[in-house]
């Protein structure tokens, strides 16, 4: 039977759940999977951590060069996260000629192309499965069981803290902040939860994603990025009301015009498949110009999900004689004939507080028409107050630069008190 | 650049997928997957079909010693279905060393363990990808995706027509009958709807992805199976007015019990994900011990979205150096080790027509009781006619055999008038 020799850098969650899935199944592994795996080192300076998991004595380490000069450890699993010092690690460990699995979207967005390079260079393998979208098996999906299509767009919730805040904001009618608050509390959310709710930790994944379904290098900057900080529940229950679950979105498209990558909060129809994606639940909706539409539904994140993806890789690395490397150049930019679309065409929702005269309606129509924006719904919401009036309008779908020179007309307005609120409604 | 030879036995819709795919992608497989995929022959007696497809005068044949021959064909594509020539066309390639991808589940399902014995003798790869679930990738996700679990339960929508009749029968308030009728005439059910309706594609699909998910050949004989043909309207309606969806479930088990795997069709609540899979969408939700719920949702059928997943076999395969097979005896049978569960345990829904008369109810709930079968919801729908009365109940979970029993000994009792309808309800 094939031995396998794992090291794992780091015992946080996903660390201790990858763990605890090796020592508990490896009986397992060597019946179904006819490989016999075993944890040969530990890096970790936190004694206690690996205490609590039972990781031998001989087998922990606070020593990168132990691991690296063990013999036995065949495949490096890099579970710190961040850029430095885990980028080091990965890189020297590759050089050694040592497959790395790793579940670090932050560091791949952001040094594929080198590390990618180093990995070629030394014939080792590099995997990633646990770094977009928890234990879904979604880039074996792109690489091995959609390679018949042309991917069209993928349209995905790949984020579990804004959309377990955006779900419980929804559900309960509580504000961004007390929602924000307890999340931290319960463990949903990071004390400094800005990688996750200014949408930073999506656009890493949707970058990744991107480039593996549409076969073109995305880098981190050719994506769109806004996040749900600024999200205001009356704008969730007034969406409701009209039949829209707001949803904070990761979108792909791959068209004639280019490639087009965006993080933001959106509206989508309740009949959507990801509207009733609920709580820390991830899901992303493909599609193929063969298949048609394909979804894939689990858990974002989380120590034996994440554990379970990233065993995955160790799993499919270790039966692999030649590991698999993207045709993507060894640049940190996209390819120059790559072409990436920035202004967007999609559906608007508008929020303005006006004055309470007569011609606003007109006037506020005349600016969105002289920018190409026609108008699906307009509504006054509520009375007239001092004065002034809140108006919602839903555009038909126009361009992302023309509503926003509309909108900076509309600011200039003396008819106009306040643009409250622009989010995107997709279909 | 690798080249690889393809060879397609029959025309119909899959096949013509699947020759459209290749021809039509040919370049994008060579600048993606690096692999030139060519092919090389075509077997179909129709020359009608092929000319339609645009199929080169040297490619047809109409012999199946010419694709054997060919030492340019690689990988034989089997699109013919049903059990013979199939079986021996497989076996024929197969003992020449050439690889087989197939979407034939009947075959596999009867045959796996003689094929696998073949495949495995002359080193050659066996691959039904597009066998179960259409173009979803189910069965990679099972062997490359979810290695790190022990998968405990599956339940899925495996079968298109009875999901499109069921979902219309819902939607419209039509009868079975009529809206058969026109399933067949818009080409969504066969002349001869049996395979269908009857359940037997279903359990052909679950005890594929029951042996792949828990790692135990489930023989055919080992699922159990029941149909839609005998589904009432009547019931649909009250089951919507519970707050339940009809839909016909493939659910497998892996207890401390052993392995259970059924067919039939099952009530399940509207929060269900699965409750929301409409027409001839497929879904399944896997339920691994390390992963959580995972579900995958996507076209179960049609020429490109099946013909995507063939593809997507011929591409895998023309990468393996060493191809996969699992580790079931070959035998047709199961391995003695492995126990099935026939007596499951789940919650029933029970109409029957009764006597309008004191008394009834506590003699029914007596028989129920005394099979230990308890009761969730008692209903009496409509008013009392002829001295007779329709009563629904709803069961806590009880065992199969349990509500067999009570259900004959009812069918003896001079109260009940008649035992209408037995579906199961799960959640």
């Amino acid at each position: 039977m094939k031995k396998v020799g794992v090291a794992i850098l780091g015992l946080g969650t996903v660390g201790g759940g990858t763990y605890r899935i090796l020592t508990e199944k490896r009986e397992m592994f060597r019946q179904v999977q006819k490989l016999d795996v075993s944890v040969e080192a530990v890096l970790e300076i936190n004694r206690a951590k690996a205490e609590a998991l039972g990781v031998p004595e001989g087998v922990l380490t606070a020593s990168l060069d132990d691991v690296l000069n063990n013999p036995a450890v065949d495949i490096v699993v890099e579970v710190i996260g961040g850029v430095e010092p885990a980028r080091t690690f990965i890189l020297s460990a590759l050089k050694r000629g040592k497959t790395v699995v790793t579940a670090n979207k932050e560091l791949i967005s952001k040094y594929w192309y080198e590390i990618e390079a180093v990995a070629k260079e030394h014939r080792a393998g590099f995997y990633f499965e646990a770094s977009c979208v928890g234990g879904v098996p979604i880039i074996r999906t792109l690489i091995d069981g959609m390679q018949a299509n042309r991917i069209e767009s993928m349209m995905g919730i790949i984020n579990g803290t804004t959309n377990f805040i955006l779900s419980k904001m929804a559900n309960e009618g509580l504000d961004y902040g007390s929602v924000l608050r307890q999340a931290q509390e319960s463990g949903f959310a990071e004390a400094d939860p800005t990688s996750d709710v200014e949408g930073f930790d999506a656009a890493y994944k949707l970058s990744i994603l991107s480039s593996l379904a549409f076969s073109a290098k995305v880098p981190l900057e050719e994506v769109y990025r806004e996040g749900i900080s600024g999200i205001d529940i009356k704008d969730i229950n007034l969406g409701k009301e009209l039949g829209y679950t707001l949803k904070l979105l990761g979108i792909g498209k791959n068209t004639e015009k280019g490639i087009e990558c965006r993080v933001h909060p959106a509206f989508i129809p309740k009949s959507n498949p990801l509207a009733s994606v609920d709580g820390s639940f991830n899901a992303v909706l493909l599609h193929g110009d063969s298949v048609d539409d394909i979804m894939l539904y689990g858990r974002g994140a989380g120590a034996l999900p994440t554990g379970s993806a990233i065993v995955s890789d160790i799993l499919y690395a270790a039966k692999q004689q030649e590991h698999y490397y993207t045709p993507f150049p060894n640049t940190k930019k996209a390819d120059p004939a790559t072409r990436f679309v920035t202004d967007f065409e999609t559906r608007y929702y508008l929020r303005l507080t006006v004055a309470d005269a007569v011609g606003v309606l007109s006037s506020i129509s005349g600016v969105l028409g002289r920018h190409n924006v026609s108008v699906l719904v307009v509504e006054q919401r509520g009375e007239a107050k001092n004065g002034a009036a809140e108006i919602i309008f839903i555009t038909h779908k126009t361009f992302e630069n023309s509503i926003q020179a509309a909108i900076a007309e509309l600011k200039k307005s003396d008819l106009v008190y306040a643009v409250n609120t622009l989010i995107r409604v997709e279909d």
